[in-house]
């Protein structure tokens, strides 16, 4: 969802080919040896991988409308926090919605809420709607997912995280982006979405209770 | 290193201040609350953090001797395998060292070696000195810590990854990394290296294992 963001947020014409992640076609892993993960963006013969690769690619190609701050230290800003969103909130998020042992559930859920208080640091001291001001940047869609995805993954987990008291400038801002004119029409339906990732709540967590025992 | 090869190769002056990464000073921690890592940069009021970050601010805020390539495609090649390096090649080679399970090294090493094949042919369709070109580039700094690091750690874990008959180009170019005027000089005492990372082994390959049983 990140690359079509981007890609509309330039207005540049696409077509998007769906993945299946969990059953990935044979043109996937051609694209993507390395790592089989989707996002790919196919430009005439080049492909390009990886998504905040492919961000970057995206802005350096088409200039209008730039989704990088201008300045390298608003850049590097939003490249670490982008990263943080990436490597520490969404993966806590994620263990927190599939583990089965409670214990390690609150231990997730506690290190996910420490990392959104410093994203949502970075919003009160923007003192703007967006990560990247007045209009979407690159670290408003590099943590867009929490404004969609976050609250159907909380309902699958049984848990909360965005609690509004705690965190007023990220509810306001999951709202802004929701509401975003290329994003609000581009979003799957939720209950469809909830009742897909409690299907796959069960098979994950089992096999990762599995590979422990194992 | 990265950094220091960057500001170097760019002729920026610095002053490099250690920190030991099993024993974190006080400033450490407050300049880098998130991941508490180095490399952290800092230029006057400003605070950069995670080396590839570091990387791109350097590049983007000293002209001279550009590291990244110039064409947006070749940029998001350069920083899908640095990416690869880091997060597979890296990590799979440390594991390799530190794990006390046979049978878990030989699993690590393998894909190591995968990832090493897939970076050889990067190298090898490149046709020249460096990932950069004919100069060291984002690249070459990216992965340098191989040309070091590895051999260093080879002996440590008491494996071999960088066969020169599996690895010709890669074997060249470790000895061009190595040979280079920004970095000779920059490397330390291989013994002493040696020397710490197998005092290190012990302490991590026991509360990895730990870790696992509790």
């Amino acid at each position: 969802m990140r690359v079509e963001w981007a890609l509309r947020l330039k207005g540049v014409e696409y077509e998007y080919i769906e993945e299946d992640i969990f059953n990935k076609t044979p043109l996937l892993l051609e694209l993507n040896p390395v790592h089989k993960k989707v996002p790919v963006l196919i430009q005439g013969e080049k492909v390009i991988l990886e998504s905040f690769i492919i961000l970057e690619y995206i802005d350096e190609t088409w200039k209008q409308y730039p989704i990088l701050p201008q300045d390298p230290y608003d850049r590097a800003m939003a490249r670490f926090w982008a990263k943080v969103g990436e490597e520490k909130f969404l993966w806590d998020t994620c263990m927190a919605v599939w583990t089965q042992f409670e214990e390690e559930k609150e231990g997730y859920l506690k290190q996910a809420i420490e990392s959104l208080q410093k994203i949502e640091e970075v919003l009160i001291k923007g003192k703007s709607k967006f990560f990247g001001g007045e209009k979407i940047g690159y670290l408003d869609i590099a943590l867009g997912w929490i404004s969609y995805w976050l609250p159907v993954w909380e309902e699958v987990g049984s848990m909360k995280i965005v609690d509004p008291i705690l965190f007023p400038s990220i509810t306001a801002w999951m709202e802004n982006i929701r509401n975003h004119p290329v994003i609000k029409d581009k979003l799957p339906p939720r209950d469809k979405m909830v009742a897909y990732f409690q299907g796959r709540k069960k098979e994950i967590g089992a096999s990762m209770a599995a590979a422990r025992k194992g």
